[in-house]
């Protein structure tokens, strides 16, 4: 450790005491995320406790010109909370009360350190849930940041869509409130929007209160196969067209459909396929919602798989599709994995997944295919052995040709997984100037540059360490 | 004119030939908007036909330091639209182009210039729609700058929901790009989101992209008396437990029901009443929907009115909702105009809905109060003779109270019709410190305040001419 960073260190403990650790256990547990290869471990780790905790942290940061970047559940795909090497890492999940759920105006308010399932335990015995679903356990605040969305955003949305009211730290020691409990509001500029999907760059989340909606009387669910990607979806496009908005739409193609058919000895159709979940009143009105499915997917060449009624059917019919994880792990065992995350306009759907599957041909890979295909947004599950350079490039490779290939067609380089560190190249082919103005907003919320350095607007070749 | 006025205008001449217009005519039709009593006469119209337009017409107000005021369709009810007197106002209705309807994408581009009414029209044949509807015939541009919402929104969203790419003129000259076509993103800062709500204040809207809805197959609708303002929002909050979202969600007061009923001669309940539009499948999906609506009523004291399942039918039922301007005109005429427009959490709905009744009386005042009820969305619809200045100090005040109260239980002093001039007066109750940020946002995008001077984000003190 230098001479400077003691200095900061010093300040730092004076403020929050041994809410600072600098233990190679605590250092090391910030230092990775679940999605990237890289290790960028920080200086010192700082577990607040409350929002003064916070704004302790970065007036220190400010005073002492000291790098921070906020830490929720550390479920990052992108590299979002990795810290600048020897900077601050500032760990929010101690910031995880949960105020009483309001049952008439449909919000709560959590700490940004609360996770999503948890949050949702607490919720279900009022008969209320918050929908978005991003798979991961991830923070209510790493969420927000990154404006996940996930299975359920076909007919709840994204963070966007459920975030009432933000509260933020800045790095200047204001503290803003942010939207309202409104559901909606024509007051002012939209600075709630700006912070959502800025991963902590412009700001830190302290308080989130969100959205909630009542758990669906009913539910059932449907399995489709269909003759092409095309095909399922255009069955996806007609069935909203017949009035079903399903709660998910899920897809995944033939060649992992063949692999969880190996992993567990099941006899799915090995072709494009479609999971589909509605809800309604009861269980005639779901039952029309899955006719309407049916008649969507038999005009485009459909065919039903399965159908299930009860959540112990529902849950055998969707271990399908939630098995793809573990058909991948347990078809090649040590491969790392990395997953690509591309959204396009549903008329370009088709074209990008037969662009995803060709590309993966050409260069001798395999890797499921799996789409929130109601939002027009594909991954790629791409795995190798860690070590297998020549591999890494050719995966490199086909997720760049893929990120390039949905900005062409009008798409995003990323639908829910965030820019992070790896798609802050795809930034001026998607925004153009914007970017700059991009820019010229990051200087005015951090002039000197230290909240969550080089994320996101960042010059994409400016962060310390090998990123590829 | 002075000698400095005919200076920019002849090198507006130059640059824009005959779209330029200073005819008296031209000029009063820009100065008054449909909300406010305010004359604020513009030194010119430019009439803009295309994107090159607005650019050279912002070049000449850079260059020459004009303030300049966009202009959709001047249906503003709270100032938004009025020119700085003496300065430009930029007609857009000239950009009126729509493109083809995506049906698998469901995005349709148009621009700013075109109204909702005619872009329906020339989507039905699809088979698709446009959602928001704000009541007014304006222009899409407008819409997106005020984020518009309406009868819909508590099913669609509102504009900030179904604009999917927004192209911004700024003031420096560079044409922006903001948003795709994909349906979600996590792709940099929400730059979309800032210009939706701004007013016109951050640049000039040259085109949107809007997302597009399949027209329901089927629909329904059905008319609810209540004993209570209290049972008929909790009755609305109880249906969507039940699984129903109804299309529309519309809620009068009992006094404005026996004003109807006087001006049509109907013989509804003169009680608190909602009407609900249901959509779905077909005709059994519709009745399962109408039947929660009724289960949701009737255990909160509300008994059903009327049913309508053909569109006829519904157009009757529909119609006592639609009639209240027509009965307030009957009841008053020659009486003036003024709505207030709040919104609040749905658990606040019910307390500000009785204060809006008290004010009433113990101003001496009648107004009808509609709202769009699953949204929390509050209108007063004040009403005075012109000239009758101690009516329009009690209107005031009414108004005054009810924004200052949906302010103290946490919603906005706007939910649909925007700041304008006359809700400035809030911004800083209710957005506290984010009002500063606000204003520095505003500098950096137009450094010297000539983009719609003094709206929004202005000094509410700050603007000629009297504003009450």
């Amino acid at each position: 450790m230098t001479e400077v960073a003691s200095g900061w260190l010093d300040r730092l403990r004076e403020r929050l005491g041994e809410r600072v650790s600098v233990s190679p256990g605590d250092l090391n547990a910030h230092a990775h995320d679940e999605g990237t290869p890289y290790t960028f471990t920080p200086g010192a780790v700082v577990f607040a406790g409350s929002e003064a905790d916070v704004l302790a942290t970065l007036a220190v940061a400010r005073e002492e010109r000291v790098p921070v970047t906020p830490w929720g559940a550390g479920t990052s795909l992108e590299g979002a909370a990795l810290p600048m090497p020897g900077g601050l890492s500032l760990d929010l999940s101690g910031l995880d009360t949960v105020g009483e759920a309001d049952a008439v105006g449909l919000t709560v308010t959590a700490g940004p350190g609360v996770r999503r399932v948890a949050l949702n335990r607490r919720l279900r015995p009022h008969g209320l849930f918050f929908p978005v679903d991003p798979g991961a356990d991830a923070s209510l605040g790493g969420m927000a940041a990154t404006n996940a969305s996930g299975t359920t955003t076909v007919r709840y949305g994204g963070m966007r869509e459920n975030v009432a009211v933000l509260r933020v730290a800045l790095m200047d020691g204001r503290v803003l409130t942010l939207g309202s409990g409104a559901r909606k509001s024509s007051s002012g500029y939209a600075l709630k929007q700006l912070f959502i999907g800025s991963e902590g760059t412009l700001g830190v989340i302290t308080s989130l209160t969100l959205r909630l909606h009542p758990l669906p009387p009913a539910t059932a669910s449907v399995q489709l196969a269909f003759p092409d990607v095309a095909d399922a979806v255009l069955a996806s496009v007609t069935a909203r067209g017949l009035g079903v908005t399903p709660e998910r739409l899920e897809f995944v193609d033939a060649a992992t459909v063949r692999a969880v058919n190996r992993h567990r000895s099941r006899r799915d159709p090995e072709a494009p396929t479609l999971w589909a979940e509605v809800a309604g009143r009861d269980a005639a009105d779901v039952a029309s919602g899955l006719a309407g499915l049916r008649e969507a997917a038999e005009l485009h060449g459909g065919v039903v798989v399965g159908e299930a009624r009860t959540p112990e059917a529902q849950g055998e019919l969707w271990a399908a599709r939630h098995g793809v994880y573990d058909a991948l792990r347990a078809a090649w065992p040590g491969h790392a994995t990395r997953i690509g995350d591309v959204c396009v306009p549903l008329s370009a759907l088709a074209g990008t997944a037969a662009l995803a599957l060709r590309l993966l041909e050409e260069q001798g890979l395999t890797a499921p295919l799996v789409g929130h295909i109601g939002d027009g947004n594909l991954h790629l599950l791409m795995h190798a052995p860690p070590g297998d350079a020549d591999a890494w490039a050719r995966i490199d490779h086909v997720l760049h040709e893929l990120a390039a290939h949905a900005i062409a067609v009008g798409g995003t380089c990323t639908g829910e997984h965030g820019v992070g560190l790896r798609k802050r190249a795809y930034l001026r082919a998607e925004h153009g100037d914007a970017l700059d103005m991009m820019r010229d907003l990051k200087a005015l919320f951090d002039p000197h540059g230290l909240l969550n350095p080089g994320k996101v607007v960042g010059d994409p070749d400016g962060f310390p360490g090998r990123l590829s």
